[in-house]
Formats: C-alpha cells, structure tokens, sequence
C-alpha cells in the first residue's frame, strides 16, 4: 500500500471534517520537524496514522487495546484515550507499519509518557495546534512553537489538565507524568500562568 | 507525655502563626469527623501532628523521610510535600504515636493517595478549609464541606492543581491519583468549574 492508497484508506473511516484535523496535523507536524530537527518522513507517516481508529465502534477500540496489551490501563479511563493506542496496533496488524519511533508516536499522542521521543513531541504537540483547533490558550501554544518544542508542549497538557478539572474528569496519570518529565528536564519553561487560581 | 505536653512541644517548633493554622485544623477536624462519622479523637490527634515537620530544616526533613523509607520518590518532587511524611515518621520516633490510622492521616495530609481513608480525609479537607485559610475556591470548598466530604476535598484537590499549573510546577502523582479515586467512587460529584478552558 502506497502512501496515496494509505491516505484514502484513512480518510475513509472518518468524517470529511476530521480528515481536515488529519491534514492539518500532516502539514504541522513536518513543519515542527523540519524546525526541531525530527525526521520529517516519519512525522509525515505518524500524523496520517494518528486518528485512525478515532470514529470507531468503543468495542472495536477496546479489543484492539486488548489485543496490543501494552496499556490495559487505559481502559479504566476515558473512552477519549483508547483511540491513540488502538490506532497503533491497526497500524502494524491492518497496515503493517513497523517502525517502532512511527508507531509511539501515534500510541502516545493524546496521552503522551514519561520519556517522550522528539518524534511523539512532535506528532502530539502538531495534534493541539494545526491550523483547525481552536481553544483558550492555542495561540500561546503556537507561539511558544516557535522557538521551544517543550515549552509549547507542557502549555498543551496544561490546557488539557485544566479541561479535565473543570469537567470534574479524572487525569490520566501519564499525562501528568508526561508534563512532570518536560518540566523537570526542560531548562527553560515559560510559565503559562492565566491568572487566578 | 500527655496531650497538652504533645501540643506545647509541636507549637515550640512553629512560629505562632503556623500554630494558629493548626489550631484552625484541630477544631475544622473535630467538626468534620463528628459530621462524617470518623473517630473526632484520632482527628484531633492527627490534626496536632500533622504540620509538626513544617518548619524543620530540610535536611531533617529528608533524612525522616529516607529512615521511614515508606515513599522516597516523594523526594524527587517539592520540598513541601516532605513535612507530611518526615511528620508521620517524628509522630512514631519523637513522640510514640502507634496508631497507624492517625500515622497515614498526618502521611498523606498534603499529597492525598488512592484509596484515603475517612480520617484521612478529614484531615486532609481540614487542612484546606481551616477558617484562617484564604485562596480563591475555598468558599467552594467549605460550601461542599456541608454536606459532601469527598466533593470538598476533589474541590481542594482541583485548587493544588490549578496553583501548580500556574506555578508551571510538577504536579505530584499521588495529588492526582487520589482526586482520580475520589472522582471514581462517588456518585455525586458537583463540578467546580470556574469558566475558561
């Protein structure tokens, strides 16, 4: 299957608009690796794997996740998630993807982990901030994007922890881990502070 | 040594305002244990020690937590969540305390932890509404705290939160892991949702 044929595929088993997220996510992801030294190609690969699964059945997301049997904790959280790890697994069993750096990067880009590669940085920060999102607080992501991947990237999960404690949600504990790491390791954060508490 | 040599000892080790503080979390403990049917004498007791490491040095404060050895990962995460467990290991050192029950409410008094128990609820939503506590959302708190204890505390939960992701500060995984329980197990949490993202 070529890259033309993969597409059509893809786009099939979604809605037109949320093919217009995956463009877009195409488009961001090459140009956050070309800017922070990613490969390209795999970012390329990555971001049109990424939603795959997003608008299936929840029982086909849930016997795929069961099937790959890396994170069977997902399960216990929200339906939201399981598309990201479901995903990769259709990607190596109905695609027959195996590059292991492509197949994270698809496995952790809504969650994200503790020890993120610069490619699943990439794919996952591109998820929050291609053209199409709009939300309070993409416009700083975008321009932290600019020079510091990292910075830009902890913004986003703030977004999404703040999200998640206004909906009185629970956190999926990888992605405050994935937060923590990027703080702890990143010499530079700028603060993202919105006021009030 | 009786209670009120226990409570001259630990207010000689705090400035007099801290001790305010804990006099504030003493009677907040009484009335929250007596309202949700914990023990309001192991309240009490627990309430007394729980800020009893507040002001040591931290070098103190490490070296309790390492001979307790019971969370040492506690260490590679901020300094002020170290008095919680350095105080529950002095309570079993320094004064002879044995009951594990108060141990684990003075322990998990800053962090929380999956699995609270009542006491250590209690004290835990103390700590955060005592009277003398002023930050935005303690009103909600103590509005909840009328009638629904694990409500208020996810609400307490929701403010550390919110302060570290402000602060662009790691976010401690206990802290989240105990707001994801309480969120889990109760049927009637009232959102807290303050507008924005």
């Amino acid at each position: 299957m070529d890259k033309q044929q993969l597409m059509a595929s893809i786009r099939s088993g979604m809605p037109e608009r949320r093919w217009q997220h995956v463009q877009g996510v195409i488009d961001t992801s090459i140009v956050l690796a070309e800017r922070f030294g990613a490969d390209p190609v795999k970012a390329e690969l990555a971001a049109i794997l990424h939603d795959l699964a997003k608008f299936w059945p929840v029982e086909r997301m849930q016997e795929y996740v069961r099937e790959e049997g890396v994170d069977l904790a997902v399960l216990d959280y929200d339906k939201e998630l399981w598309h990201a790890p479901a995903g990769a697994w259709a990607a190596v069993k109905d695609y027959g993807i195996d590059d292991p750096e492509v197949l994270d990067a698809v496995r952790y880009h809504t969650s994200g982990r503790a020890g993120m590669t610069l490619l699943e940085r990439v794919v996952c920060l591109a998820d929050y901030m291609e053209p199409g999102r709009e939300f309070p607080g993409v416009d700083r992501i975008r321009e932290l994007a600019d020079s510091d991947l990292d910075a830009a990237l902890v913004a986003g999960f703030d977004s999404t922890i703040r999200f998640l404690l206004e909906k009185g949600k629970r956190i999926y504990p990888l992605t405050v881990a994935a937060r923590n790491d990027l703080i702890r390791t990143t010499t530079n954060i700028i603060f993202t502070a919105q006021g009030g508490n």
